[in-house]
């Protein structure tokens, strides 16, 4: 890979070598975030001149992965840094337009890869808008001033209360099909049916309507849930904050945490965080994320964790498991599979469980849980394959545990018969850590359901719920590799004879198969049972916006997201699939 | 289209120049079906010289899509003329190999249309196979005798209980991604997950392990139900089939139909059937499909019913019904929407859904009823725009109004002012026919699911259920245009005036648009609410399927398709999407 062509394709803009995910509302440069009491206002005013690639301009509050790297930054901070916020407004600082959505331009020149990843970003932002209304009692309105089209639109989706304008002018739109011969792939099309429940017939004709709709009809196809005069706009978006702001479940008092920059240092083939390694064997086409274990006891006291703020292990762990997920993901392609170690003291992981399972009622506890929820998530939809090796002197427990159930496998050393059985002799090499052990906790059996609904153990033990049961009896107990296996927490326990071929034989295995029948076998295979709408967004939808993404009437050269703009129109192969 | 070259991408064998979806036992050339007393065998031995195109030998029992018409015709014949039948076993004909699954040759060889369609019907000939389990009560014993590989293992699935022979060689397997870089698709990995609730682990295991897994690890892993030692394999089957027969709720006394081939003459731009005609209209891209209403009264009798045997016309019209559009599918690849169009009485259509209500204890209206399923089914699931034209004259009531909500849209012709309101006089052109009324029927509320498990009505009112509730109300009542578009069950109640310039727009504008957005959006939009196994083998599955039958590492000149049997290795582009 040349260092001045990202793996998006084209080059990153002002000579940068790899997407950044890390931000603060100072540096922004599409958003403003304005916090007044318990209402907070999200002002989407893209910087034309401000595209994380180059060769395009963000007119007309478009977007592109840099947009949406702030949003969800200013998300983050609503949460930890203003938890006394109630409501959220999202709306558009350019007079009569909301947003454009994903830029065209940058789509018609992005790599395949790019805009899968892009597309799966921004549906997980969206998704978090969600949880922050369930799961944290923030609901979002959207206040739409103008035109909000395809992403613009789909934005809107994700907030609870959609205002549009009513000046004969303002619409909604989903214009991917008709101009752009793609779908409204960010939720869009699962939204209007399985969220606002639009008709089927209705959905058809709205989704097929360049122009889109505006007005009363809007209002009766669900598609917005109010449309407002222009000289009232601005009185009416007050009023449904407040409306919004009094019915939320939060608590109106709480002190916010900072969320201080992320500690990173980037080599050539790793990057070091605090509790986070990730270390690149560019041959092997490996990465390997090594988690490091509590530093110290818990804290004595939820005042104590506050004190603490992003210095606390479960929040700083979790915002660097998901810096380094969404490297891996958007920088690193030719990344085949992530391995997941771990090094600490297990026990030391479950005590921190216990104390945010014994503070779950707080705000700041609450949020690193749902932190730690979403960061899980996205590991299972990463497609790139996933195995844990757990190794003398590993903490896979409790919340670490989870990386267990979410990764395609799991390799475990037994003690073997030759190691001395007593003290901390165990293990590779005889080293001086302690033998293998995992350990489950509360956090195992509820707090970090998957995309699906299920927590990660129900969907492994969906055959037979009651060995679901047989673990949770164990919770809290140090789990030997032979326990583990038997219980059906791990894939393979192996001895130490065995553990560096086999280990070595899956990898190169792993490596050598397509990629993307990896990915089609891993989206499958890792969501067994119920679909939700979140699921259904990136399997039914994402799936099929793959498929056209890769089809010639969107990006051939006469496809119509190459001739979008030129003046002259697509040509189709006119053949149904 | 070249006529010697099929839409599939190469020529049909021995001159053809249709693929045809009609057979009957007689002529079968790869299965063969023996009925003993309440217990059928269907056994596979495939003609390697019996392709359905030129250019390879369907070795191994490896099959094409008409192998597999072969066995949904097989189905067929089970359902309608062996009603005594219990049970089924489902073998191979050939000495230690059951199945290799769908030929690889004729994959590599096929268009990315017909590609996608096999597996299609393929799959739902799977899905009828569980249907015939779950609602006729005959269950499926798969007796694996040798390799049961990729679409051979996936045919074992959709049966209740597999069994293996234990020979130490015999083995299941899925070698799909190992060997050709695309996936399981016929059904396989959802069924792995949410059938056999195979551990998401092991199935990783099992679906990369090109060799597969047999003996006690089958059963381990939930992959078949049995292993069985070779000496004792015959009499086990037997055994099996007596005891799944036994527990089998279906009438053992009936005496079955012939099921008579299907009169149809196909012209350059036209087929005609006895209650159905299907017309092309090349240049518009469309084919319009008009139903015939009932020719009499409904028999007086379930005898009556039977003596009429395959003429009886719910069967017929399905049987014709579910032929057309299976042509469409395959064989007119260009047509970009599909017109419902009917003439007849809807007063004679609901006295045949009263008549079916009235005798749905007997087998055949039951069996009926699941052939109209089945066929709605299939339309829901077919990759055209679905449009339903209400005009003067037409029939859409009860089983037919079917068809309405199964479309993308429906436009219905109201009497206008300037049309005589009495008598027969009204409607377009000023002929005779009654004006357009549709009408519900008990067959609308829950005798034909959508693959997700809901009614047409129950999926098109997700928003409001007190609208199903509404338009149940209203069962038995003609209903003008005003009426049903005012509940909701037509999308367009247009007058004369309107009529002729709105239809034309609209079939214009769907032959204009992208085909690949358009099959992928009405993927989304037909399939708001839950998703069950067989929706999911049709999102998930298919959708990233046919992603991996568009990418090079596939299907490129090196990809792993092309490349099979060639000696060389595929070359795979490395970057994870």
């Amino acid at each position: 890979m040349a260092e001045a062509e990202h793996t998006a394709g084209r080059a990153l803009a002002n000579g940068k070598t790899r997407i950044d995910f890390q931000t603060a509302p100072a540096r922004y440069r599409h958003w403003q975030l304005k916090v007044d009491g318990d209402v907070a206002t999200l002002t989407m005013d893209v910087d034309e001149k401000g595209a994380l690639f180059e060769g395009y301009e963000l007119k007309l509050n478009s977007y592109d992965l840099g947009v949406d790297i702030e949003l969800a930054d200013a998300l983050e901070r609503l949460r930890f840094e203003h938890p006394q916020v109630r409501a959220v407004v999202l709306r558009s600082g350019k007079p009569r337009v909301f947003s454009a959505g994903a830029n065209i331009r940058m789509l018609a020149g992005a790599s395949h890869a790019h805009k899968v990843n892009l597309c799966k970003f921004t549906n997980e932002t969206r998704n978090g808008i969600e949880d922050f209304s369930e799961n944290s009692g923030v609901a979002t309105i959207c206040a739409i001033n103008g035109t909000a089209a395809g992403g613009g639109y789909e934005l809107a989706l994700a907030a609870d209360y959609i205002m549009l304008v009513d000046d004969g002018a303002a619409a909604v739109a989903l214009p991917e099909l008709p101009l752009l011969a793609v779908l409204p792939g960010t939720g869009g099309l699962t939204r209007v049916s399985d969220k606002r429940k639009v008709r089927r017939d209705h959905a058809d004709v709205f989704c097929t309507t360049e122009e889109g709709v505006k007005g009363k009809r809007a209002v009766e196809w669900r598609l917005v849930d109010e449309v407002v005069p222009g000289s009232k706009f601005d009185e009416t978006i007050v009023l449904r904050a407040r409306e919004f702001a009094a019915k939320s479940t939060r608590e109106a008092a709480a002190q916010g945490i900072t969320l201080a920059p992320l500690a990173r240092n980037f080599t050539a083939d790793a990057v070091e965080y605090d509790f986070l390694a990730v270390e690149f064997d560019r041959a092997g086409r490996l990465a390997t994320v090594a988690l490091r274990g509590p530093p110290s006891q818990p804290p004595v006291s939820a005042d104590a964790m506050l004190a603490l703020g992003s210095e606390f292990w479960p929040l700083k762990l979790a915002r660097e498991l998901d810096d380094a997920i969404l490297h891996i993901r958007l920088n690193e392609l030719d990344v085949a599979a992530i391995i997941f170690k771990s090094s600490g003291d297990p026990a030391q992981v479950l005590a921190y469980d216990r104390f945010l399972d014994t503070n779950k009622a707080h705000w700041l506890a609450r949020e690193i849980r749902l932190l730690w929820k979403r960061a899980l998530k996205r590991i299972d939809l990463t497609s790139r394959s996933l195995v844990t090796l757990i190794e003398p002197g590993s903490c896979f427990a409790g919340t670490l545990a989870e990386l267990l159930f979410a990764s395609d496998r799991s390799y475990m050393l037994a003690a073997t018969l030759a190691s001395p059985a007593s003290g901390g002799g165990v293990g590779r090499g005889g080293d001086n850590k302690p033998p293998a052990n995992i350990a489950l906790s509360d956090a195992n059996f509820g707090a970090y359901p998957m995309p699906n609904g299920l927590t990660r153990l129900a969907c492994r033990f969906l055959a037979d719920p009651s060995d679901v049961n047989a673990a949770k009896a164990e919770r809290g107990k140090m789990l030997d590799a032979e326990t583990a296996e038997k219980l059906g927490l791990v894939t393979f326990a192996l001895d130490d004879i065995d553990w560096d071929d086999e280990v070595r034989v899956f990898l190169e295995e792993r490596a050598s198969f397509s990629p993307d029948s990896l990915t089609g076998m891993e989206a499958n295979l890792r969501f067994a049972g119920p679909e939700t709408m979140e699921s259904k967004i990136f399997a039914r939808l994402t799936a099929w916006q793959n498929w056209i993404f890769q089809r010639p009437n969107a990006i051939g050269e006469e496809g119509a997201l190459k001739r979008y703009g030129t003046g002259q129109k697509p040509v189709f192969d006119t053949r149904r699939v």
